[in-house]
């Protein structure tokens, strides 16, 4: 990070992010790889029926607790009329689909702009099948939450099909929403008493 | 759901939910299961960086396209600096614990109803451990996603501990997202071309 720039590498951006702060980032974690243990926290308070509100804000990351926010960001759960609510919010299978469409989106401009790709634009449309017998303990053999998520993106940017497929593909591998989906992770919960 | 209703019986809530519907939805479900199917959906376009913003309404279940909704709920998924972003909103990863917090929360609420439970106060915090190096590609054997989410929850209802051990067992069981976390879900991704 001590490197002399040139004036052309003064401002380094690709995609909007910052190269140098990029590599450096990488560079810093190869040195010292306990720099990549992240714990990401919420807390969520019940309001009624099936709407609840979530605070975000502390997070720890790069070896301290990350001071940069000077707010909590805040989002309400809610659900539509047919399933109980008043659509206070989206729902939290909604909201998981947004987490994913970020993600996947993130990921792929992160390793595009390693790449040395630049991006034009980029969107995606996601549908994800749910059984809800599954959720009502009305049908033992029906599987709970997604049965699977699709996502269509629409991509341009200045290289080639085949390395857009290999971005996108190693974008879909190194997903950390996508890889807490497809894999299996494990949630406790602790009741305090 | 033509059952002739007493005048105890006009306005049954129990934890804000309208129980009649519920044991309407449920019956209605059981005669004609593929109510149950539905398809949750999301779009999201790229603005740069680590900023993207998704657009949630429409929704298929009970055999229907839901109309409920008159506008779409939007959010804007951002990153912290730390992270090559300028706290534009919550991250990926971040909005995943909130959707998790709700569907825990709102199962909870939805089968401590079905068993007659009332809820006085329900709230969850939750942590969720990542190492970078599998987002970025550095290290091969790092597990990419969350590693683990814990979970505490502070309920208070008007039943026993033991009846509330049993009913966060079940919810845990029949949460959709926490089944989506912790069981394998498969995701695809199709580029339009």
């Amino acid at each position: 990070m001590a490197q002399q720039m040139t004036k052309e590498e003064t401002a380094p951006q690709l995609n909007g992010l910052d190269t140098v702060a990029l590599f450096g980032t990488l560079a810093a974690i190869e040195q010292t790889p306990a720099l990549a243990d992240f714990e990401f926290r919420a807390s969520n308070q019940w309001i009624s029926g099936g709407e609840n509100r979530s605070r975000i804000k502390e997070f720890f990351g790069v070896g301290a607790e990350d001071e940069s926010r000077n707010s909590a960001f805040e989002f309400t759960n809610g659900e539509p009329p047919v399933l109980l609510g008043n659509n206070e919010g989206a729902n939290p299978v909604e909201f998981l689909l947004h987490a994913l469409a970020g993600c996947v989106t993130t990921t792929t401009v992160l390793h595009a702009t390693a790449r040395g790709i630049q991006i034009e634009s980029l969107s995606t449309k996601l549908v994800g099948t749910m059984d809800l017998k599954g959720l009502l303990a009305l049908d033992d053999s029906a599987p709970i939450g997604y049965k699977e998520i699709r996502i269509e993106m629409d991509i341009k940017a200045d290289c080639s099909d085949a390395e857009l497929d290999d971005l996108l593909a190693f974008a879909q591998d190194h997903s950390p929403v996508c890889n807490t989906v497809c894999r299996p992770v494990p949630v406790t919960i602790e009741r305090i008493k």
